[in-house]
């Protein structure tokens, strides 16, 4: 059987890619050949939301290729259901470049804010299955793990999507708001504290 | 020589570059700058079947990530040919963003079908090239391998490749019977059993 | 927590993924399907920019790299403020690609150099952060360090962003004196001393 | 100071990702929404120049990753200016998609298969300055390999880059003959002899 290490080294493989993968969706302007350099700076200014949704992707990721390591800690073992979990995992966390560059283009589209806040659903479900096949009944975990540490485990799992869930009903009021949620959940949990992670 | 363990680990970088790279081909649309929501929305509809596509391709790299583990746990040595066929199956994974693209674009055409039908059929045919270079008079594997455990190993690999040759036969019926196919067959091998996986 | 090995293993994904997809911004020119094997030479000319913006990208990435194991190879421990800056490293890394595309494109502009020379900037700074923070009050680094070591370990750290500094005032005068300085600095650092390295 | 392993660690991966991006270059065809399957098939025959330059790519680098790999197996200390020579080689190979674009876009232009060729020496000379480096003196191998045997290592090194160089110079009479003379030595090695293989 696959081992736990293994699953997480193809994955961590899979964070770096994507990550780095960001950047291409930023594309330089095209512009008439001897273009003046005041007029590409203020063509560059129209890059905006790209670079936003740059950072912003690029933080969600990162903050979960840390909970990924604190999950993927605690597991034992391996079973064919946490493969295929761990791989609808990655599909969301390989599809994220997408949702990036929508909102990158039409940041002032309800239809790209809501396609990101999906896709940040789609991760945060499928990262949550991991945990719940893992832990239930101790499952593939430790099985000294104390019942009130996973109990606990799972607050720091469900508010994200909660607050994401607030957001994206805040677009029907500005789509901005919906933005403002989307940085401030990844901001939170990577200076404050991880999902998952242990104390 | 090359290890089957360092064989394996330059793989899985493939197989993690690869799955990634997917995502590229679904384009975000071109639409006038201050497209309505709703506009936006009714064309990201139009991407559905590069989404299908997408996701068929992922599954199908998955399922070959986690049989081609299964493949070189097996494998004690490493030869010259097991190099050239591991590349060559390499070849054959690295491929398949091209055929995805295509039937993302034409899924209504049996050229698509066609062409990623045999893009499956060559992953599957340089995957048991090398299973068979190396259980072959156990050339490469555990000498205590008992040879019904070998001969029962091949059932699993060369149900799909049947299958695929019954839908790309399909396609001349319809083409979405052998999307249908190209679909199930993955999707089975991830639910119930993986092709090489021992007992 | 997440050990210094670790980040380091995934900061080399993305070091590797971010040097090889630099290659992707030099796209083969667009001419009609027949044109002579002049035209094609004569055009070819047109790419040296993009050249030459690869191969310094393609270096200042080799260098910080070399660099990031020095500094991670004295560093012992792992907190989640290292984790946070070396994320915010890795995003200045995997930012270079963009300012690398738009000062092949537009060699010529003052703009460009500007935003090449920012991102230098960016990347030069919070790199210096991984190390202000693991080597203050030997924090996460050895504490048999000697203090003289870490003093020293600064000025190989700050150099070069005054040279940047340097490099980007002068772009008043003539965009090329900064690019030359632009070119001098890796060249320097690769072949005469790396940052951080101890002795 | 970074160890072989080490270097030969992230080569692992810029291998792979280059060996994977080839495939980005081959773009599916822009057509007509409804086209005819047989339309998309005609069309698809095109691609024919792509898909040899892809293969003979793939092959190329592939047949480096052993080389590579075989080289490193004999280098027991690395010092800068093989992280340097290391650098250059990677660029190298990382640089192949570009020219290998060049040629499926354009086989029949002479300026092509030049700059195609001009990558094969570039990555030849940077891979030879590796070993030259490393082997001269023993500096950076096991001190107890035979002179004869270093010697005779560099007959593999030499007889590729003489082939391209006649390659180059058939180009005068016609490229094909050039594009077969480079198809034919990474085939040769790959199935024959890899350079720098010890018996």
């Amino acid at each position: 059987m696959l081992t736990p290490q293994r699953i997480e080294a193809f994955s961590d493989g899979v964070f770096a890619i994507v990550i780095t993968l960001l950047i291409l969706e930023i594309k330089v302007p095209s512009l008439p050949e001897h273009v003046s350099s005041s007029d590409l700076f203020t063509k560059l200014f129209t890059l905006g939301p790209k670079l936003l949704s740059y950072v912003l992707s690029f933080l969600v990721i990162g903050v979960y290729w840390i909970a990924h390591h604190f999950t993927f800690h605690q597991i034992r073992r391996a079973d064919r259901q946490l493969l295929i979990f761990n791989l609808l995992f990655l599909m969301s966390i390989s599809f994220i470049p997408f949702p990036a560059a929508l909102l990158g283009e039409y940041p002032h589209t309800q239809t790209a804010v809501m396609v990101y806040g999906f896709a940040l659903l789609m991760t945060g479900i499928t990262f949550n299955l991991i945990w719940w096949h893992a832990s239930r009944n101790h499952r593939l975990i430790d099985s000294q793990t104390p019942l009130h540490v996973i109990r606990n485990s799972w607050k720091g799992r469900f508010v994200p999507l909660i607050c994401y869930l607030i957001g994206m009903g805040l677009s029907f009021v500005h789509v901005y708001l919906t933005i403002a949620i989307y940085i401030i959940v990844p901001l939170y949990y990577l200076t404050v504290r991880t999902p998952s992670e242990s104390k």
